[in-house]
C-alpha cells in the first residue's frame, strides 16, 4: 500500500508520497496540470542543469552568507541531481505554469529535503528551506531561464556538435573515397554534364560543415545567463556583483564560457537566443533532409531506380526481393528533420507571445529545442553507423548511366561544330542509340577520334 | 543477470531478452535505431491499434481459410494487445523506417509468440508465425496506414471530442451565468463601445463549438481503411472482398464508421487525411490561444491590469503577494497550442513528401497528430477543471471602468448633437473627469438628463 | 505638374492629387503606412468585395430609410468598385491598421465622390457623406470580415475550385488512358511489385478529388458574414434584422449561399474560418508537392532517370542536350505548394493573436490566404495545360524496367517454393543477370513454365 | 495597335512586342507561366543584381578574349539594369522554372538587345549575343544563385541592417529618456515588482541590437557566390581562376566582402545560406512582434486599459471617441512579422527539397527572403517614424498604478516580518484599500515608517 507524509505550503497541508523527495508545490502541480502523460515530463537536461544551478547559487550564496552546513548539503544534493541520480524526483510535465515555477520549486523541494537527510534530518521538516536556503538570491523567472540555457548549451556542445562533426566527417570521408569516380550529374532531376561522386558528397559534407559554424553561430548568446535578474530583471533582492559570481561559477562547473547576461530585462522577458538556435537547427534539418533524400534516391533500385550508389542492409527489406535495401536510416533521419521544422514553429510562436517582464512560453521553448538537439543528434549518430559508413559506390552502373548519357556530345563541339553535335545527339535520343553509334552512323567522326575527345574525365573542372 | 532467448529472421539469429515477447526484426530495429530513448517509442494508441487490426485480420483470416485454432490465439492476444497488456513489449521508437514496417513485426512478433504461449508452445519456436499467421493477407504499407486511422480516430471520437464539447459546455455555462453583466468591449486593445460580458464568453463557445465541427468534418476521409491494398495498393495477395470485410470488422470492434478506402493507392502513398485534420487541430489551437490569452488578460491585475476576471488561485502565486494569481492554466493551454502548430508544420512536411507508391514518413505523423491530440485534449480538461469553471466576474471593476470609460458619450450624440458631444469627451479626456463631470460643467444638460440618456445596457444589441 | 485638391477629416486638411477619387484618410494612410511598395496594396478580389458589400448596403439602407437618389448613385458607384473599374483609387496596402479600417475608408471615400460625381456634384464636398451615406450602419469592424468573407468565397467557387476540377480532370483522364500499362511499383523509392500506371495516376486524382471536397467543406463557415455587428459584435446603431437583410442581399448579388453569422462576437474576434480554410488549401499544397514530384521523378532522365514519363517540352532546356525537358511545370508548381504552406503559417499565427472584440490581422489573413487560393489556381491551370495533358508513357522503359526486375520473382513461389524463388532471386542480383537467365541456369524451371508464370499482369489486383 | 518583332530561339520564332527588349525565351515563360499576375513579377532586387552581376561578368569575360566593344556595351546596358532603368523589361514571374532559368535568360535578352542597340545595331538580330556574349562562362545554375546571395546581401545591408539600427536608436533613446521612471512590473500579465520604463525599453533595445548581431552573423556564408560552378559545380566551360575575379569584381562593384564559393557543389544544390539568413529574420520577427504587442498593451486605454503610454496620433481613431489612438503602427507590424514567419516556413520547404547537383526552388527562396527584408525593413522605418519616436509616458498614470499596487508590501518585511506584512496586503487586497490604509489600521507602523520604508524607487536594483 502506498504511504504518504504531509508537506505544506502557503496552500496548507497536502499528501505526498513517502519515496518521494518533492514537496507541496510539486505535488499540487501534478494534480493540476494532467497533461499529457508521462512522456510529457521536463526533459531530462533541465533538470540536470537544476542541479548545476543549484550547487553553484549554493557556493555563492555561502560567499553572501548562507550558512555553510546547509550551502554543503545542498551542494551534494544538487550534484546528484546534476548527475541524474534524482531523475524520478522530477514527476512535472511541460505544461504547467509558462514560467517554469513549479519546475524550479521542484528542484528547490527534493534538494531541500535531500540536503535535510544528508545532514540527519527527515524529510518535509524543512530544516533545510526550499525557497529560502535552496533559492536563496533566485527567482523562479530568472533561474528556469538560466537552466533553459545552460541545458541547450550542454546539450549542444556535449551532444549536437560531435555528432555533427561525425557526420561531418564520414561524409568528408566518403568525399576522398568517391574522388575518381566520374558520374552523371542531375538537374532539374534531369541528365546533366558530369561530376565525381565525391564532389557531390564534398557538397553534403560541405552542408554540414556549414550547419556547425551556424550553430556554433548563436552560441554567444545562448551562453548569457538571466541568472541575477530575479523577478522582473532588476535584480531585487540580491547583491550587487551576484549575477557575475554565479556566471563565473557555472561557468568553471560546466567548463562553458558563461556569462552573465548583459541586460536581464531581455533575458527573462524574450527567448530570442532559443528562437534563433531553433533556427539553425531548423537549417540544419533542410540540409539533412536534401541528403538523405540524394542518398536515397541515388541508392534507389536495384533495377529500376538510379541505382548509383549501395547502401548497407541493415535489416530485412522483404523475404521476396533480394537485394531490396530500404533506405530506413535515411527514412529516420528525414522524419526527424520533418519534426525539428515543426518543433521550431512552436518554438517561434511560444518566442513571440510573451509580455511585458516574463515570456511565459519557457517549458515549451525548452522541451521543444531540446527535443530538436537530441533527435538531430542521435539521428545523425545513427545515420554515420548505419549508412553513411557503409555506403559503396556501385561503378559499374555508376559507368554505364555516364557513358549512356547524351550530354557527352558537348565535348565534340570543338571538333564537329555544335550544329553537327546536336545532329549526332539528337539521333541518339530519337533512335536509343549511343553518342558513338550515332556519330559513326553519320560518318562524322572516326572511331579513334570520338574515343580521344569523349572523355567525361575532362568535364569536371575548369579548363587551364 | 539479464538473459536471452535467440530469435531468427532471414538476417540469422539474434538474442532478445528472455523476459520480452518480441523478436528478432524487434531487437534489430532496437539496435539499428538509437534514436531519442524511451520517450520518443512509439505513441500507445498506435500500439492498441496493432491490436485490434489483427485480431480483426484473424477473423477475417479464419473466414479464408486461416487455421482456427491459431485464428483464436491470435485474436486472444491481439485483444491483450488492444487493451494495452502488452505495452511493456513495444520498446520501438518513431524514428525508425518511414512505412513502420518495424513497428508492424513488432505487433506480428508479440502476437505471434504471446498466442503461441496461449496455445501451450515457446516463445521464438514459431508454431504460431508471425508473418505467415499474425500478418496474412497484410502489408506493412497497408497495416501501419490502416492502424494510423484506427488510432486517430478512436483519439478523436474517445479523447478529443469529448473534452471540447466539455470546454464548450463550460464556456457557454459562462456566457450564460454573464449574460447581464455590462462591459466595456475593447477593439485594437484599446476602450470600445459596451457588450455584455456573456456576449464576450459566447464568442469563445462558439469558436470551440465550429472547432468540433471542423475536426469533425474531417472524419469521413479519417474512417477511410487503407487495409487491402497490401504492398502497392493492388492488393496483391488478398483475396478480393477482403478489405471491405476487414473494414467492416473493424468498425464492429470499435464502434466507428470505417470503410474500405476508396482508392488504395492515395491511401498508402499520400496520408493527406492526416495533414488536414492536423489543420483541423491548428485551427482549434488558434481558437484557444485566443481564448486563453484573452482570459489572462481579462484576469490581470490585481491592482494593475485590467482585473475584470476573477480566476481561481490553484497554487500559490507569490509568498509576498497575496491576490497575485497566476494565470498558469492559461499558460499550460497557450503552450500547448504552440506545440500543435508547430506539429501541424511537421505533419504537413511529412506528408509532402512521400514518393511513388509509399509514404515513408508514417511513423511522424502518427506520433505527431497523436500527440496533438492528445495535448488539447488533456489541456481543454485542466482549463475546464482548473480555470473556467472557477471564473467570477470582477463586478465591481467591470461597472467601474465601464462607467469612467468615454465612449459612453456616444448616447448623448442625439441629444445634443454631435459637436457638443464630442466637446465633451475631449473635456473629459483632457481633464481627467468623468462624462457627466464634463457635461455639467460645459452646462450642456442636467444631471437627471445625463442619467437618463448615458445607459449602456441600451447600447448592446441592434435597436428595434 | 500633379494638381490636388484638398480633402478633409476630423484631422483637418489633406492634400490628394486631383484625379484620385480617394479622400483624406486614405491619403493619411498612404502616408503613414510606407511598407512594402506597390505590390503590397490590398488584393484585387477584396476591393471588389468592398463594392459588392457597399451596393448591398446601400440597397438594404434604402429600405431603412436611405435617401433613394443618394443611395442609387452609391450603388451605381459601387458597382464600378464591384467590376474592378475603379482599381486604380484603391492605393493602400496591406500592411496598415489591423482592422482594415483605412480600406474601408478608400472604399468609403471613392464610392461617395464617385457617387457625388454621378449625381452631378464634385469630388470632396460631400454631398454624399462616405460614414453617414456610403458607411451607414456599418463599422469597419464588421465591413472588413465580411469582405473577407465575400472575397475569399468568390475566389474559392469561381477560381479555385474550377480550376482543381480541372486538374482533376486531367489526371483521371491519364487514369483511364494509361490503365493497361503495367509498371514497376516503387515503395520506399525501392523497387516493389507491380501496378498500372492507370493506377499510379488513380492516386493522384484522388488526391485532387478529396482536396476539392476538403475546401467546400470549409464553405459552410465562410459563407457566414460578419456584418451587422458593427463595433464589438452588438450590433449597436444597427436596426434589428439589417444583419439578416445584408447577407441575403449579398447572396443574392454574388449568388452564393451566405447567411448573417450566428455570433458576430466571433466573427469580429476571430478568424479561425480563414485559418480552418487556408488548413484546406495547406493540406491541397502536400497532395500537389507530392504529385509534382512523383511526375518530375517519373519523368527524369532521358537517359539516367526513372524514365517512364515523357513531359512535353514547353521550352529550350538545353542547347546542348536534346532531350533534356525539364519539368518547369512541376518546378513552379512545387514552388506554389512551398508558398501555400508559409502563407497558412502566417495566417495561423495571425488568427491566434487576436485580443478581446476584434481580431487586428485582418489584412494580413486576407492577403495571404487569397494570395494562397491565386497561386494553387493558376499554378494548377498551368500544370493541366503545359504538363498533365501531354504527358505519354514512355510503353519501351516502363516494359523494360518492368522485366529487368527481380521482384516478379514472387509469382514463382507457388511453383518452386519460396526459397527456391529466393536462391533464384538473388543469383540474378548477385550476377546482374535476368530472372529468367537465373532460373534457367539452376535448372528449375523451363523456359515455357517461366514465361506461364511470371506474368505482371497478373500481380495486379486482389485474386479471386 | 500593338506591334510586334520576331525574335528566335532553338524552338524557332515568336512574336514578342516591339517595345520591348526582352527576346524569345522570356516570352515563352510569359506565356506559359501566367501565375499570379504581374505583382508575383521577380522581385526588383533580383533584377538590379542581375545588371551588377552581367557587368561584372563582361568585365571579367573581356579580361578573358571577349570583343572589348560588345564587353564595354554589355556594361552599360547591365549598368541600366542595375540602376533599374530597365524594370519594365523585365516581365516575368516568380513562378516559373525552379532554376530561374528564364530570368537569367530575360536577363541576357535584355542587356543583349540593349547593348546592340548601344553599338547602332537593331533589337532581336543578336549581334550581341544573349548566350554567347552576356552569358559567357554563365549557367542559369551559378548565375542565379548569384544574383540571390548579391540581392540578399544588397538589401540586408542597404536596408535592413540601418532601418534595425535606427530602430535600435529610437528604442534605446527612449530608455534613456524613461530612465528615472518608476513603474509596475508584470509578470504572467500579472502585477510584480516594480522597475523603470527605461528599464523595460532596454529590453526592447537589446532584442534589436541582437536582432542586428544575428543577421550580421548569417552574411559569411550569404557573401559566397556561386558563380564559376556552371551547370552543376564542376565549372565545366569557366576557366581556372574565373571564379575568384568574378567575386572579387562582384565585391568591388558592391563595396560588399563577396568572395567565391568554397564548395560550388553545396552553392547550387543547396540554398542553406537562406534558409539560415530567413532564420535570422524570423527571429526578428519573434522579437518585434513582443515589442508591438507590449507596447500597445501598455498604451491600451485610455480610461480601461493599461495606459501607461501614450502613442502618437497619426489619423482618426473613431469620430466619437476623443482620445482612442488605435495603435496601428503596431499592428502593421505584428502582421509584418506574422508574415515573416510564414515566409521563413516558405524558404524552409524550398531549401529542404533540393535534389541532385540543383536546388529548383530558387525563385521561391529568393522572392520569399527579399520579402521579409523588404518588409521588416519598411515596417521598421515607419514604426520609429509614426510611432515609438513619438511615445510619451503617461507619468500619473503609472503612478498610480505603481503606488496602488500591493506588491510594494515587500519592502515591510524586514521591518515587521513576513507574517505581518502578509497580513497588510490580504486586508488591502479584500477591502480594496492601499497598503497604507491597510497597514494604519491594523496599527502595524507609522505614517512615518510607512512612508520611509515603501519607496519603489530602492527596489529596481541590486542592492549593495
Amino acid at each position: 500500500m502506498a504511504s504518504f507524509r504531509e508537506e505544506r505550503d502557503t496552500f496548507g497541508p497536502i499528501n505526498v508520497p513517502s519515496g518521494k523527495l518533492w514537496g507541496a508545490q510539486t505535488q499540487r502541480s501534478l494534480q493540476n496540470f494532467d497533461i499529457g502523460g508521462e512522456r510529457e515530463r521536463m526533459p531530462e537536461p533541465i533538470i540536470r542543469a537544476f542541479g548545476v544551478l543549484k550547487k553553484c547559487a549554493a557556493k555563492v550564496n555561502m560567499e553572501y552568507g548562507l550558512d555553510q552546513s546547509i550551502g554543503k548539503a545542498i551542494m551534494q544534493a544538487a550534484q546528484e541531481v546534476a548527475e541524474g541520480k534524482l531523475n524520478d524526483h522530477f514527476p512535472l510535465v511541460v505544461w504547467q505554469t509558462g514560467s517554469g515555477t513549479q519546475s524550479n520549486m521542484n528542484a528547490n523541494e527534493v534538494i531541500s529535503n535531500r540536503a535535510a537527510e544528508i545532514m540527519g534530518h527527515k524529510r518535509g521538516e524543512k530544516s533545510v528551506h526550499p525557497n529560502d536556503h535552496v533559492n536563496k538570491s533566485q527567482s523562479s523567472n530568472d533561474t528556469f531561464p538560466t537552466v533553459m540555457h545552460i541545458a541547450a548549451a550542454m546539450e549542444i556542445n556535449s551532444r549536437l556538435i560531435p555528432e555533427l562533426k561525425n557526420l561531418h566527417s564520414a561524409l568528408h570521408s566518403k568525399s576522398v573515397e568517391f574522388k575518381d569516380i566520374v558520374k552523371i550529374g542531375r538537374t532539374h532531376t534531369q541528365d546533366a554534364t558530369p561530376l565525381t561522386l565525391g564532389q557531390e558528397f564534398s557538397g553534403y559534407a560541405t552542408q554540414v560543415k556549414y550547419g556547425i559554424d551556424r550553430v556554433s553561430g548563436t552560441l554567444p548568446r545562448m551562453y548569457q545567463l538571466a541568472q541575477g535578474g530575479t523577478a522582473v530583471g532588476t535584480g531585487l533582492n540580491t547583491k550587487k556583483g551576484f549575477d557575475v559570481k554565479i556566471a563565473a561559477t557555472v561557468a568553471e562547473e560546466t567548463k562553458l564560457p558563461f556569462v552573465t547576461a548583459e541586460n536581464k530585462f531581455e533575458a527573462l522577458a524574450a527567448h530570442d537566443a532559443f528562437v534563433e538556435t531553433s533556427g539553425a537547427l531548423n537549417t540544419i534539418a533542410a540540409s539533412l533532409m536534401k541528403i538523405a533524400n540524394d542518398i536515397r534516391f541515388l541508392g534507389s533500385g536495384p533495377r529500376c531506380g538510379l541505382g548509383e550508389l549501395i547502401l548497407p542492409e541493415n535489416e530485412p527489406g522483404s523475404s521476396i526481393m533480394p537485394g531490396k535495401v530500404n533506405p530506413t536510416q535515411c527514412e529516420a533521419l528525414t522524419m526527424v528533420c520533418a519534426q525539428v521544422m515543426g518543433n521550431h514553429v512552436a518554438i517561434t510562436v511560444g518566442g513571440s507571445n510573451g509580455h511585458f517582464e516574463l515570456n511565459v512560453f519557457k517549458p515549451l521553448m525548452a522541451s521543444a529545442l531540446l527535443h530538436s538537439i537530441r533527435l538531430v543528434s542521435d539521428a545523425s549518430a545513427s545515420f554515420v553507423k548505419n549508412c553513411v559508413k557503409g555506403i559503396q559506390a556501385n561503378k559499374d552502373r555508376i559507368s554505364k548511366l555516364l557513358h549512356e548519357s547524351l550530354m557527352l556530345v558537348t565535348s565534340l563541339n570543338p571538333k564537329i561544330g555544335y550544329n553537327n553535335a546536336a545532329a549526332v545527339a539528337k539521333k541518339a535520343h530519337k533512335e536509343g542509340s549511343s553518342l558513338k553509334e550515332a556519330a559513326l552512323n553519320l560518318g562524322m567522326l572516326t572511331e579513334e577520334e570520338l574515343e580521344s575527345l569523349v572523355v567525361p574525365e575532362k568535364m569536371i573542372a575548369p579548363s587551364d
